[in-house]
């Protein structure tokens, strides 16, 4: 089942809710209503009412969501009920700290491979992530991985999202900080942390 | 001028439309329709009205907005039309590729000074960050810092946040992956890079 036409912004949301529900869940609850996933998340409740609505019905008017009902049916909106193989590309700090995350298993993803092209860390294993040449990217073809990360600095960046657009990966999670170009048919997500900073100011200035 | 009850999911946004509007001011565009800026960021034209409403009129009807002009407003809204300083806690991997970001100086903000508990990273410079014990972090208080970046290992996260509060943080960018508490004053934005990953399943399976 494919869903169409819904905005990136509520497909953005949804891993928020699902992480949200999985924290209510485990304090055991059995019933959530809107309002109080909305004050949990800090997202306003007609926002969710109107994300969930994308999807169809989730919930009892009066009574709320069951929590386990609704991640449930979240994760297969998201294709999250299966697991997933994920390559990284960039071995350095920012590939070192993404491999060494501990949150990837939660959503079902296991990266299973690293690429650098730095001869001093070819053959080396991170957090139990064998890496391996950066010229060798073309390999991961055979074995069906749909998604990379880019962890590169920004001169490597188009490079390496190139090398992945050709091993037929079909999403990207760019790091790098700078711009790439993917054909449409790959998804390209950019991770820029200064705008979450940027955020900050706002509620602190005096 | 402070701005009340605007929902966090706006101010979410705003930095999202900031480097928006940046890029299409770089390429020299002098007026912006909502529906340029809806396609360019993958957010729909009503919600980008929507949010700009809050703060008041900023486009003219059939003309658009003006970049420059909307420019200065967001950074005025957002408070990045001055320079502030930052503190990071954790100097590992993760610290070290967050102090060599090459994107926050867009948005006025500047890494100060960098806290460890390794004594091996202790007395370090990282592109140009000095790294201090992270038993001194009680001695920033003087230097009126008011944003900190925790970048230290779950276990150690809670006791960081602490230290930041104590000294007069008010608000903190979360990358740890674990849960922390702050008193109700301190603003505080959590990161979990798995969140952004979350979402590419669903543009990336069969």
């Amino acid at each position: 089942m494919r869903y169409h036409k819904i905005a990136d912004e509520t497909i953005r949301r949804m891993p928020i809710y699902l992480r949200g529900l999985m924290a209510l869940s485990q304090e055991g609850h059995q019933h959530i209503s809107s309002n109080k996933l909305a004050d949990h998340l800090g997202i306003a409740h007609w926002q969710i009412r109107k994300d969930f609505s994308y999807f169809g019905e989730f919930g009892t008017p009066g009574v709320g969501y069951q929590p386990e009902v609704l991640l449930e049916q979240i994760r297969k909106i998201l294709r999250l009920n299966c697991n997933h193989k994920v390559v990284i590309i960039g071995a350095g700090n920012l590939g070192s700290a993404i491999m060494a995350y501990p949150g990837f298993h939660h959503y079902g993803f296991q990266i299973v491979v690293a690429f650098d092209s730095d001869p001093k860390k070819i053959g080396k294993t991170i957090c139990g992530i064998p890496v391996k040449d950066a010229a060798a990217v073309h390999t991961i073809k055979r074995r069906k991985i749909q998604m990379g990360i880019i962890a590169v600095p920004p001169a490597a960046a188009q490079q390496s999202a190139d090398a992945l657009v050709k091993a037929d990966i079909r999403g990207i999670l760019n790091f790098s900080s700078s711009y790439i170009n993917v054909p449409k048919r790959v998804k390209l997500i950019d991770i820029d942390i200064a705008m979450d900073l940027a955020r900050l100011p706002y509620y602190v200035s005096a």
